[in-house]
């Protein structure tokens, strides 16, 4: 007799996004003329860059004609594409890294979740509170998470780590020690960044206690204080015990293309086996590789027209973000986040529960972001707003904020 | 203290495909001036036919403007194709299926992999022996398959169900009771199809026992006796008890373009918990969707240009096939499956086994191909041939094999 997988019973609500969307959705059937702003899911809204479109035309171009017709890509993905994100966004910064430490992937949400797999299920899994739900999420359905304890809202076998003011939004060690670690700066969705002495501290924590970081550095191109790291990488040991995230849909718009990589050292090895060779395993048994038209937009992203384009997107985008932030301070709220990151995160006005803010702004407004506590319990009492709109909506979001 | 999952190391050798690129790999550096005959993967060789290409071109420019950029897709796929599919892949056949029952992806192959997850750990699971490897691997992994026996090179704890020449390679019920049953028809690797009936056999089978069919109908399109089925859900029951992958892979040419759907039922409950909404969780939490741009392209296979172009390449394929089989059957061989199907499935001469086979075809004449023994003990003595290259290598491969 067949049987679900009674970890996702244990799953809450549904994914916070769908979430959101739901109730988007109820709102526009309801109020067809209201022209919504929304600064709530993490999409980009500026198009293609010129050179990227020109090498996605050229690759479907030569998907046509027999002779230069690509079937299967490499598993792992192409080395044009693996030699150019390693020339680029590694030996540049002096990283050594190699071409085939690194695997190309639809993208880090996929990379992110499926990593779990390939580690002990008794694994303790430490995660951010608030943290990109998707770390939770992935474990829980892999049984890893234990139970839902509905008073804490907490599960009873993950190990959190409360990022607040108080901290500054970087997470102290752990009381127990912990064997997997997702980090993710700068942060979804505080919008916080990580210093370089403050990732090493963490690089030799884990190479302490024998536990792996995932490193989730999405938004590392927003980064605009030259201090700041933008792979964990950068921290010396790293390679032995960390696994880097990367995505090319924040950096480079393609949340609707599909692309990102992970990158794991061949030195990262648990009780003498390649954590490389079994992630290698994995892609190839469970992943056919990225579209091969995909892969060349990617590298497109690199070229010297491509960085400069891709670079100028970032800056509109973080103009929004330095916006968004200025003017809300202006208006008295308490923000964080928005210097080195697409996100905006403020404190709730008059102790308003994050849902509760996200109704108001949503119904009263017509302004939809992101509630705080859809992240984790330390998320209560705040709200994410993204730089991702464009500047008009970003100031007409504010013109109608400050009406309330 | 990090550490993996065990069930990673009773995987057995590297996956197959990568044991044979190796292999290949080797000999070409070996033999530079070798031509090779390149039967073995299953993959397409024919270019992209021009109304996908066409939607492709069309889909990159929308991605350049911002009034017609997309960002993340919808995770369950856009639309637009999801009722093209319905319309044209089961509507047109009588079948009642929804378009919020087809879940788009990036392949079947994943589909196929991540499917098993949202079971119970310690369910039982049924597969074809031979088989395509995914089957087991994905399985493996998550701890389902228990520890391989040496001896008898099987998984002691899955249930294997020969597909010989005894039962015209179509499997008997087995003596244990499954929970999950993969069935692949027309059949990756022995090229049969199975009849309507005893599909219908297997459906009451699976509804009897309270089993769930994992239907892999990649190969659907290559069906030219119009009695066979090319969905499990022409069977009645089918709704209660099956999930069916399919592929724009072989039906389309897609191996580099990555496109695939799964279909569940939202009749399909196990103790009442619907399956359709827990692979929908799974999809939201661990996918972000199909590149737009290749969701156009699969719509287009639908157009009718898109149709007729799509069929004239099978009938491409098809008539390697029915060259291939009838060449070797002249030759003397005993071949199976050709017909309603892209590969070939001979038996080995002169009882060499499987990988000597191999190792002689490749070594001696340049031809690869894949040794049957790769997909199971009941390969042995088989060795898949597929029709996907030109019609001139597939000449050129029987003269060679003649040689022999």
């Amino acid at each position: 007799m067949a049987a679900i997988n009674e970890n996702y019973l244990k799953l809450q609500g549904s994914y916070l996004f769908q979430t959101v969307a739901r109730k988007v959705h109820e709102f526009e059937l309801g109020n067809p003329d209201v022209r919504l702003i929304k600064l709530g899911i993490g999409d980009v809204t500026q198009p293609i860059a010129p050179s990227v479109l020109k090498a996605l035309h050229k690759a479907v171009d030569e998907m046509g004609t027999q002779a230069t017709f690509r079937g299967y890509a490499p598993d792992l993905g192409y080395d044009f594409l693996r030699t150019a994100i390693v020339e680029n966004d590694y030996r540049k910064r002096g990283i050594a890294i190699e071409a085939d430490e690194i695997f190309v992937s639809d993208g880090a949400k996929s990379d992110c979740s499926n990593i779990q797999e390939i580690f002990a299920r008794d694994s303790l899994v430490a995660v951010c509170d608030p943290v990109y739900p998707v770390y939770v999420d992935s474990n829980v359905m892999a049984g890893r998470a234990g139970d839902f304890n509905e008073e804490k809202h907490l599960y009873d076998r993950l190990i959190y780590m409360p990022c607040t003011e108080a901290n500054g939004f970087t997470p102290d060690f752990p009381e127990e020690k912990p064997d997997l670690i997702y980090l993710c700066f700068p942060n979804n969705p505080t919008g916080v960044a990580i210093t370089k002495d403050r990732l090493q501290e963490w690089v030799d924590y884990a190479l302490k206690i024998g536990a792996v970081i995932l490193y989730d550095a999405a938004y590392e191109a927003y980064i605009s204080d030259d201090a700041l790291p933008h792979s964990i990488f950068e921290c010396s040991g790293a390679e032995h015990c960390a696994i880097e995230f990367r995505s090319f849909s924040k950096n480079a718009g393609f949340t609707g293309l599909r692309l990102g990589f992970t990158v794991i050292s061949k030195k990262l090895k648990l009780n003498g086996k390649s954590v490389h060779a079994m992630w290698a395993r994995r892609h190839g048994t469970k992943y056919n590789g990225a579209p091969y038209i995909v892969q060349r937009a990617g590298e497109a992203v690199y070229s010297p027209e491509g960085a400069q384009e891709i670079k100028d997107q970032i800056a509109t985008y973080m103009k929004n973000a330095v916006y968004l932030k200025t003017a809300l301070k202006d208006a008295g709220y308490t923000v964080y986040g928005g210097e080195n990151s697409p996100y905006i995160w403020l404190k709730t006005p008059d102790g308003l529960s994050s849902w509760d803010f996200f109704d108001l702004l949503l119904n009263r407004l017509g302004v939809v972001g992101t509630p705080g506590s859809g992240f984790g319990p330390n998320g209560e009492g705040f709200f994410r707003l993204t730089a991702f709109g464009t500047y008009e909506n970003s100031l007409e979001a504010i013109r109608r904020i400050k009406s309330l």
